[in-house]
């Protein structure tokens, strides 16, 4: 483990995080405050750390993977301790691991709880709560990378780690191009879903902070109503940009390219696409045949619930906790399925769905044609064994820690729909889930075990797992190999 | 598709079937039950078909993997239908559905009923109920085999299609000879445990039939009250047998032969002790805890949960219902990990969470050391990766078809912690479930359709899923490859 290149990243994004409470310090000015004191002392703590860290920089000594997973798993773990300052030193969530809890839930783009009520935060830390989705959304080494000089063979191993879906593809030859491509198409769609918020009636504060949330496919809410206060134009819009947010951004980098037919070929946001409207054909019809509501109101509510699990953005309109049964069982479905690789959006991914669906049938097909030999492909090309092999290593990791954190939090006694719904809403980024974790209620009735767990179950889904095992794997930390 | 060997061997399935069904007769006449016409009438409808069925052996033709894939499933549908006819004919299951559901719990050794008291169905029908534990247990076309002259390479492709596990090993060079082996192990452990059953001062017909649930790890009782009329120190002895049977019986064979170090090194045996310990020691403390009960008391009965679950045998001592939360958890874990390969049990196989836990493990490893060469070992050799790569696929079939079935059980409208158990139960081939399908309760409430999904959850469990699967794909059905 080369200490010296891990040390030096993560005092990078210490001075990222600074910069960016500098945003909420602003706001908390602006708007008379006393949260602005907390913003001021939680940067100050921020760059008494990040900047001797990156004093010197350590070109010597090597870079593999293991430093990857481990720049990035420390440095959302750092990001959150000192993100969750402002909150509990403002003693508006009087819990430290509470607000470690909601800062979390915000970087990994979760959206889950432990506040009864939003409002009382101002809008300073309602913006701080907000602006960790976008940030996290696309990733803060990300963020670092297009900032950085690009001088070492290190930043596609950060870029791997960070960056969700089974393979990384490169848009441009240079990793710093790509990341500073991705940012700038982020940043234009968020600005752009913003203004039709503001346009469509929202009042300009819950416009920004609420595409934010659409953007990093967050959840956050800034008032205690939720969603329910927005007109039915601005949910529908809400709607749309969620689903588009929820696209691998390869195919808007091919947009941008003017390169149509490529970006229209794409064979994950078809699959993506088709399942969203399988889905809320089916929820529509239940809850048409089930509950005395008009065809109208409930594809209206159906396609805000369906875009907001499978985006795994998480906001809500109506409380899915009084659907069927076996909506239930399609609403934790959908949560597993999650958006496209390559977007902001959390869950197993479309991708990775495609590519155990083809191996488990070409499985099938083997079995009666031992000697066939019919590789799996993916847009088109054949996907390399060792992708289709650690895809399918990683749904097995993926259940095992799911089955686990349910043991674990059911220790708390509450229903088995509130245990296995509070772990899929965390683990997949969605934020709420069924039972006493539905869309109007929370995560504070846990015990800090429990929470400890759900933190630990958001950071790895946000992950995607790799980097917070490779924490606890023994052979990380040897000097050498 | 060799539509002939196909009908030559469902005709000998129904023969045996014909046979089998004379014992339940015989007792029907000496206790003097008016069940025996019925019993009559079914052996007859077998041997209309059966005996026209087999008159012509075909040996020309193609014999595959697919052949023997659809013989096993088609087999046991149609053992089923027949199966059912006693029960159905005799009035004491009024509805046909029931009855196939009824003897498919048999079959498939599952024993879930949709009876709410047992005793009225008189010594025959219990007879047959758990007398079809026995069968179904080791397997109706391995008996077969150990019976028909051996002159066709179609045997191995048979005995694969039924036998559970990832890989099947023959004893010894022959299939008709291994056939006869496993048979002659699994008579002479189910003499024994009725023996001892019997002296331990259970009634001798409980005990011939307790015995054959025991063996074919099965779950159906002969008594309203279940195990609980049975004494502490029987109630011990079921426990060990259900141990002793959830053992890959490659072990027993070992055993018979006198080469105990080979036995004593089976590493799944080995795993699946440690599982059964570690079960019962959390079990046992949960009770200990959160219920007034004495350590004496809650380790007999989590003993005997423990051992009934992971060999998904469904026998119930205790209303498992009403442990905490978390045990639920882990209950739902244990049915999933079952016995293993080999044996009569159900459930996914230890040796194959075995597999998956080691390819998991050496995927992590992967990643940080991108040009390790680690095969995955099992029991000290190195396996085939086809091996690893099917079991994988196994694990995601099994896991989709579970959320599929549950969705459609769910249609119902009941709880989730019904539905799952209720699917989970059934798939694994354990008996009862959670909440309204506890061990004290029935699966009589479920609609028509929810009974179909999980009779053919029963079947699939029961063969591993792939030969149901075959009978859908249709590929399987074409003339030629």
């Amino acid at each position: 483990m080369n200490f010296k290149i891990v040390s030096y990243f993560l005092g990078w994004v210490l001075k990222i995080e600074a910069v960016s409470m500098a945003i909420p310090l602003l706001i908390a000015i602006c708007c008379g405050e006393s949260s602005w004191v907390w913003f001021l002392v939680s940067i100050a703590a921020c760059l008494a750390f990040g900047i001797p860290m990156t004093l010197k920089k350590e070109d010597r000594g090597s870079f593999y993977a293991r430093e990857g997973y481990v720049i990035t798993a420390l440095g959302w773990i750092l990001l959150s301790l000192i993100g969750a300052l402002p909150f509990f030193l403002s003693g508006k969530i009087p819990s430290y691991l509470d607000a470690v809890f909601e800062i979390v839930s915000g970087f990994t783009t979760t959206g889950s709880t432990i506040l009864y009520e939003v409002e009382p935060l101002g809008y300073g830390l309602l913006f701080w709560r907000s602006f960790s989705h976008w940030l996290g959304g696309m990733g803060v080494l990300v963020l670092l990378l297009s900032l950085l000089p690009a001088n070492g063979g290190y930043n596609m191993a950060i870029m791997k780690a960070e960056s969700p879906g089974p393979s990384v593809s490169k848009l441009v030859p240079k990793v710093r191009d790509t990341a500073k491509y991705l940012y700038l198409i982020y940043s234009g769609m968020t600005l752009a879903a913003a203004i039709m918020y503001w346009i469509s009636g929202m009042p300009l504060f819950d416009a920004v902070c609420i595409a934010f949330g659409t953007a990093g496919t967050g959840g956050f809410a800034v008032r205690n109503s939720g969603m329910n206060d927005y007109s039915t134009f601005t949910q529908v819009l809400i709607t749309i940009w969620m689903i588009l947010f929820g696209v691998n951004f390869n195919v808007y980098f091919l947009l941008v390219r003017k390169k149509w037919k490529d970006a229209l070929k794409c064979e994950e946001m078809r699959v993506y696409l088709s399942l969203i409207v399988v889905f809320i054909a089916i929820c529509t019809f239940s809850t048409c045949m089930h509950q005395n509501v008009t065809f109208g109101y409930s594809l209206h509510h159906s396609a805000f619930t369906v875009a907001s699990l499978i985006t795994t953005t998480g906001f809500g309109t109506v409380d899915f906790s009084y659907w069927t049964e076996s909506c239930k069982i399609l609403v934790l479905f959908i949560m597993f399925c999650g958006a496209c690789a390559g977007s902001t959006g959390g869950g197993f991914k479309v991708s990775r769905l495609i590519v155990i669906a083809k191996e488990a049938r070409s499985e099938l097909h083997l079995l009666i044609h031992p000697n066939a030999v019919r590789p799996v492909r993916l847009e088109g090309k054949v996907l390399d064994r060792n992708v289709v092999r650690s895809v399918n290593s990683y749904f097995i990791i993926y259940v095992f820690l799911i089955v686990l954190s349910v043991f674990i939090v059911s220790l708390d006694g509450f229903d088995m729909e509130t245990n296995i719904s509070a772990v899929f809403a965390t683990f997949n980024n969605i934020g709420p889930g069924l039972s006493r974790v539905g869309p109007y209620l929370n995560f504070a009735e846990f015990s800090p075990l429990a929470k400890l767990v759900l933190i630990f179950d958001m950071i790895a889904g946000r992950l995607e797992i790799i980097p917070m095992l490779m924490l606890v794997y023994p052979k990380t930390w040897r000097k050498h190999f």
